[in-house]
């Protein structure tokens, strides 16, 4: 039957993304993987993450997607975000290569600075290629109504990217959800 | 068979609404809408949005429904009106025409100032139409129980209007809904 | 067939419940009830509230459940104790045969006090019948973290007694829930 | 049919882990088990709790699970967590064998108290055992960050281990979730 496969196919995509003079700026969930263990059950493969997304601006409300790069954001480096005073600071490292040969010739920084009177932050992404001696860099300015729509979203998207949700599904055999009886 | 039928007629409408002297307002979250891209799965096509709708008092306790205006906050303006601090106020401006030939004909402003002493806020809509030479002002006063209620409420729809509840379902082939076999 | 029967017959029921020296409280959702309206849609018919029972210590550790008092909080006053600051207070004034010709013999009244410190608050109810000549009392000191898991848990209610979460259901024909093809 | 095998055997498992210097220290929440009473309906049987377990380190960047030790936190203990200001200590002590012969033989203690300059907690979980006179030990700093994470995700679980998402499920006989004809 095709039900399974339907439901299989049906993925969703939505962001929220934030158009601004030099560039743009798209944020999105991403769920965590599970995989069978024993006995049916699965646990956490690949942590979910919330995607921060920049691309530039390349004339007036014009944005080159094909220049995009990502920062993958971890639950903890959520938490910074969403705990974040209104004159707070913070800044994420991440190397995409880490663990690997091609370690330390791709740094990837994003800072968060207040823009002040508690009016939103400035988030900075650069990316330094040391390879090929590249270095760019992303400036937002992101109001503190568009911070408290990532806040939110961001709160509400974190026990999902944790798999939570998943752990607290009712799983009790006497709520079948279908019970077609032949 | 009938079964997704039902599901999809289904529809339903739940509004949280306030009775004030000069007017009524009421407040409901409307889903955003998804298209089919390639390979069956979809992305947003037109935004969800927060409608507040004003009617007018016409007697005591008499509300007409006919005269009613309505203004759709966008995610950041719901994200503005759940930021906003006790002494704070915000205002909005739409055109419903906007792009179209009939652009600045319309002018709608919804703004939220403070009643002071922490205790709610006054919800003004007004309705400027340059054309017809109409301009309908709605004056809501929102206390700060009404208001927590409208906060708590809109930070709830709004992961839903985005449409981020969509994309964090669990897409896995391995969790079928109902796999009746034939 | 039995599906819907079981789904139907399946209703849960879990209350935050706490002990103390003179009564006992327990706190537990209600949610709305829909009503059909045409094409087969339907909206709020009767409205959901978070119901609060008290029932009065008779001993050591001896509670008498057939001595309870219900007070229903509407939506509002859920806004109203979820938002209380740490030294603020609050009542809500309940007439149970309101615009029946048994109004005003029987009054009841909840008032939510701060303890003090930001410790947590007294809360208190009081059933007055004036035909019967009654007067039960009912107090309950609620420590901070007791009122903690209230006001998460009645923040997370709240949308639900609304009936926003029937709202926001996915309700697109290209997801059936089941498809069993015959 | 295997449609409802599949779903009651597939339970998820997802936790939050922060590994620090001399122990590691995994955070995951439990549901309620329900139990029939009449007609059909369920009650809470034994109460959900959100599982702290401790394990120590053993060598750089190595723990020994085997010498873990677990706290359940009741609802209102997680309702002390999240509600815990920057500057304030709170302390939960268990006996595992509480109102059994063993009662008083173990004594767990679990303390929070704060880095200082708001910067995160210490989470202090003590066991003792009188009778195999062993006092075993676990420290972990907690950042901000991470707090901010156990925090969100706490508030997340708190209405799920309290089952109260299983007593808004809509319960509608008009809502069959699959209902094939046969």
């Amino acid at each position: 039957t095709s039900g399974p496969d339907l439901v299989a196919n049906d993925r969703r995509f939505a962001n929220y993304t934030i158009f601004k003079g030099k560039a743009a700026l798209s944020v999105s969930p991403k769920l965590p993987s599970f995989c069978k263990v024993d006995s049916g059950s699965s646990r956490v493969d690949r942590k979910g993450v919330v995607m921060m997304t920049f691309w530039p601006a390349v004339g007036q409300r014009k944005y080159d997607w094909q220049k995009k790069q990502v920062f993958a954001l971890s639950p903890t480096e959520v938490g910074s975000l969403i705990s974040l005073d209104p004159d707070e600071s913070c800044e994420f490292l991440h190397d995409p290569s880490m663990k690997s040969s091609l370690e330390g010739q791709v740094k990837k920084s994003l800072s968060v600075t207040p823009l002040g009177n508690s009016s939103g932050y400035f988030l900075n992404l650069t990316v330094v290629n040391t390879i090929q001696k590249t270095n760019e860099r992303f400036s937002i300015p992101v109001t503190k109504a568009e911070f408290a729509v990532m806040r939110t979203a961001l709160s509400y998207a974190l026990p999902h990217i944790m798999g939570w949700d998943q752990v607290i599904r009712p799983q009790l055999p006497n709520i079948p959800r279908s019970t077609p009886k032949h």
